[in-house]
């Protein structure tokens, strides 16, 4: 679906088309030096993604893996063009998890082609942004490039940011005296951190470029906003790193505290069965046979048998409370 | 065996023999320039290979490992003639298992020599697609070797995403509420995910430097296609590396599992025991042999000793579900 | 809130006022040559930073980073002005804990400003401190740059030393025969170090650049001085590295203890039990009922009886001593 | 002991003496360029060593370190001559271990001195091998030292194979469904395993060197060999890297399979407990005094009684056989 | 304290005083080219420090550290001077312990500071047998940093062996048949090896930058001195490595063996329960009070009832023999 194509003239907007048309893919505006054109695209099929191909000229092996939502990120120049593949990342409250979407870039000398696959990061909003900001729209391609990856990666902090107050929950969990199972929810979390991660890490070294103005498009000026984004991406990194460690320990301790708790299951256990296994004995004792056996005259004999096996009992649950078995 | 021998003159085949002549090996055809030879060989014997390193002027030291399907990965120049090792591997679907082959190529200005190891990888059906692409056969004996590469490494892509599968079902295997002994698959899993990186990790040198156009043979374009072969052996690596970690995260949650179910068997079995062991103290009460014993002159004491007993345990069982020890 | 505002000439402070007057950020004296202005200022406000900002000529995206307090430590040169962010730690011994807060520092030709966000480190003292020392405040922005940088860095260490007593506390708790819970202890001593560990793992980078004068603000005599504080980094990275290797040491050994503990708890329980059992045992066949059981017709019958039990249980008792159950 | 100390001359051997007659180690012939000398020790004594140290001027900390059977692989360069110490590994079938041994190398223009000790590798059987093969010979010192290195990383990949099998048996006995120790073999084996690393590690930056002709003495036709030699080399490390991986894993599953039998074994136990207990309760309720318990006067209540026990515990017994308890 | 001081000319000591004299430190003599001044000593005070710091010239910082005990193995150039700390290991039968001392040394043009921290390693003896080589000491203060780090070196490698005999003392412990807690001693273990690591680590830098002649002061026979003692450091280091890794495969066999000891425990537990409770049964079936029970009645009836026990229990008792719970 093509969403939006538009040219942007000294740092305005100059509208070709709005939305689903999908003969817009076609329309290609002879740019003065400076003016660009940025056209979007979501979910496309085959052939819009042929026909913008067509127009902007784009390597066939980059349109193939822009239709193809399973990339890894990567930063890729195929002559003139950029080809910037992106994974998207954003934190469902209701699920609490972590879902994944992509944007693929391409970015020439006066055009910008955003392609996007599943929900997530709306890139109107971050165009209807940027085309308040002329100032910022005047630095061409690069600015746009600039926009989506701050946008990016600021949602990836966003979701790291929320995946800490899921491990801190974990860990409340983990460390709270009552009997929790803490395994899924840990491993579920740290299947988040990796996904994370396969979205952070290989994102790092195209920024890395930018940041230090390794390719040729870069101003050192532009340079200087990529460096802020790398730095941010560089702390996601960090967090989750530090995240996942955090697991590793949390459930280190996790299996320590089963081990514990069985541990002290087994001496209730062990106390409880005292309690009734003696005076067991007991009862055992005063059925045996013996022809003289004299507390079995006695009047009070049978009370006396009782109260034996109470106070017997008392007596060892008291002092299984002193020692800490019961 | 020789499966194939051809003259490939502008992209077109000109056929030298097909299939089971042993003389094949033999055969050798002066090219013009851009022309190529391609020879393909399916478990060679020794005799095979020595005729054939004859009539290419193949180094010994390569022939050897040619002859030998337990080769790692690697790529060496001899002379003007590349080597390269290639692991195959596929998915076997009813044995849930990974496969591997081998596929050795000799590349030289004006020849191609593929010598095959094992089954999976079908090298004639490459070559007969290849051969529809006449404007790609032009490119000479590095579009033979692109074709095989990239056949080898979209298998790969295949298996990685046969294990995403397996790996899937031991995850709900080990957090499902059966028992289920899940470490023998585990096992099986790692060893093969560690059979895949033994394929892999080599690889991704050579086909870097084809990609950066760091052998002499490779011209800008051709090493565009072999980035895109790189990246796609680069997102295998990325994809096994994942699934291994997540292996290990499964078999700890699967560690901790088991301990938490010994525990809520041990407090389960000492429920049970619980139920039978006070009856028998009551039993044991009534069995003593005091003078004055009142209940046991009753006309319901019999009765009341039966149901007190029951009540006992009925009280129990209730207090055991509650502290959900039942 | 401004803290303080002075020029610094020939090493000599001249005040340009003192604490929290907001228009004391807008102050800009022109400087000699070798002289400079250094404002200090702590958990500024928006406006406060802008004020500042405008008056030293800053980058927004490092104003915008110095207003918030959780950066990660880095070093960034924006035109002829460095921006460096440092971690603060301090141990607070009520808590047995590590707090952080944030130095960002801006280094110009002719002026310094530092942000402190957070308690912990007072640069006031530091201020005090070099304001003693003419002969360093000579040295211009970079003495100020090193001073502060020296004090964290001291005080790094300092929270080194506080850990290191931590983990032996935790070590003499794990290996003491007393029953102790330490997985907590030793997963909030982990979270700490993993804290330390972030603020320091960045800043060896800016440290070494500095230490070697890579940069050109740097001369060979100062870089000296900075050389020592990479030393110092070095050393607490090497410190807490070593701890948190010691502590998962410490972790294993505690987990091998439970096991261990559990075994011989199992073994005394059942040996316990085995002191009731086979007394129950022998007044089990004193109370079947066959007409023919002489000793219970004998005149000390019971009293042999019981005697019989306690020699059992005692017997019993002395080959569990020996034997180690008990 | 000094084995054999021969001249070739032009890829033949010119014999100077055979076996252990010390003298021998002072026997120096002057060379004819392309000519060379080859002395072979074993086990030598100081004395001896010294000798030859004086006959071919060898370095004193080079020949000390010859004198010593506990040096790690390594390779320098004293002036003109090269020394190589290579640790050799053979595998013992009969107690299967790997056994170590060492050969140092003094490789000089015209001459190489082997000192072997231990046992394992024969030496003499690589030297008559290669005196078969005059062409190799004619490539002067570099030859030999090729062919020993060749022989040796031969012997290592053999070892691999036979601790493959090892591996393997493990396996097999982790998940055979038989009762087994396995932690002691495995120990065995990873301790083996890092052996052969010790070994084999320390080799390939050597072995690269000649393989990339980074040393003057070798020649690119030399270097191709060497490089076959670093390719078995880089195998043998991957397959026991691999090995190692996968003994940590075994051993990891035999950890989860000893907690699963002590489960089952709990559980088998409790329930062959139960079919104990519950008859116990009937004999106690039965032996309970109460004046009117009907069943005691039935004729057939004992027979009754004993039914009721044996019919209670069959049914437990099914149940448990059912619910796979038992 | 001031233990010596002394002029070497030609290789040969010229002194300048004795011992325990404070004004030594101020002795300061003119040196004719390659003649050299060394002064030791030993835990000094502040002021002793600052004597020869002035006397000699030396940096602050480096003197700074010089007075302090827990510096991390570092070679720094300030001007002309090296400056060099070494940890010193050794290690003590009595209490199975690595104890750490530490050298600091200053080596200029014509003098050399050492300054011994602790315990363990005798200077005043390498010094005597320095002062035997006249040839070496001739090669000026180079010649005196060569020799303190053989040293030091040299006590390293035995600390190593001590080590090893100790972990293999651990190994033999864990894996005999005997119950042993062995997590306490590998621990402890573990401690030391990371003590040796610390003071190996960061040294093998400096050493490999004097065995590459990377320094000025070092000349290329020099260097064949500093490679040796480089090569046995990295022994030591891979000697350490491999201890620690053996003792984690050792610590995890431990665990292994108490999972299985304890499975074990709880079957002999299981069995010798058996042959308690089964009789109990038997007792507990003849002592119901059926009117018709015909063994009651039997003149043999109460020893057939007593062999009827001990016959099931030896039953039961082989059967757990034969298979292995007993």
């Amino acid at each position: 679906m093509i969403v939006d194509n538009a040219l942007y003239h000294q740092g305005k907007r100059v509208p070709l088309g709005e939305g689903d048309d999908q003969s817009l893919g076609a329309v290609r505006v002879p740019c003065a030096p400076g003016d660009f054109q940025w056209i979007g695209v979501h979910d496309p099929s085959r052939e819009e993604l042929a026909v913008i191909a067509d127009t902007f000229d784009l390597h066939p092996l980059a349109v193939e893996d822009a239709g193809d939502s399973h990339q890894r990120p990567k930063l890729e120049r195929y002559g003139r063009t950029l080809f910037l593949v992106i994974k998207t990342l954003w934190y469902v409250d209701e699920e609490d998890a972590v879902e994944t979407g992509e944007i693929n870039m391409f970015v020439g000398r006066d055009f910008v082609v955003t392609v996007r696959h599943g929900q997530g990061i709306d890139l109107a909003a971050s165009r209807r942004d940027l085309e308040d900001r002329a100032q910022v729209l005047e630095h061409g391609p690069m600015a746009v490039l600039y926009a989506v990856c701050d946008r990016v990666v600021d949602e990836y902090e966003r979701v790291g940011a929320a995946l800490e107050i899921d491990v801190d929950e974990v860990e409340e969990s983990v460390f709270s005296p009552a009997r929790t199972d803490d395994s899924t929810r840990i491993y579920v979390l740290k299947r988040e951190i990796a996904e994370v991660r396969r979205a952070v890490m290989p994102l790092r070294e195209p920024m890395r470029k930018f940041a230090t103005a390794a390719d040729d498009e870069i101003t050192a000026e532009t340079a200087t906003y990529f460096r802020d984004v790398a730095d941010h991406l560089q702390r996601v990194s960090e967090v989750v790193d530090n995240l996942d460690g955090l697991l590793s320990s949390a459930f280190d301790a996790h299996l320590a505290r089963i081990s514990v708790q069985q541990n002290e299951d087994m001496r209730k256990i062990s106390a409880g069965a005292a309690l009734i296994v003696v005076p067991t004995l007991i009862a055992g004792i005063y059925g045996m046979n013996f022809d003289h056996m004299p507390e079995l005259h006695w009047a009070y004999g049978y009370p006396f048998a009782l109260l034996l096996m109470v106070g017997v009992s008392l007596g060892l649950f008291a002092w299984f409370k002193k020692s800490g078995w019961l």
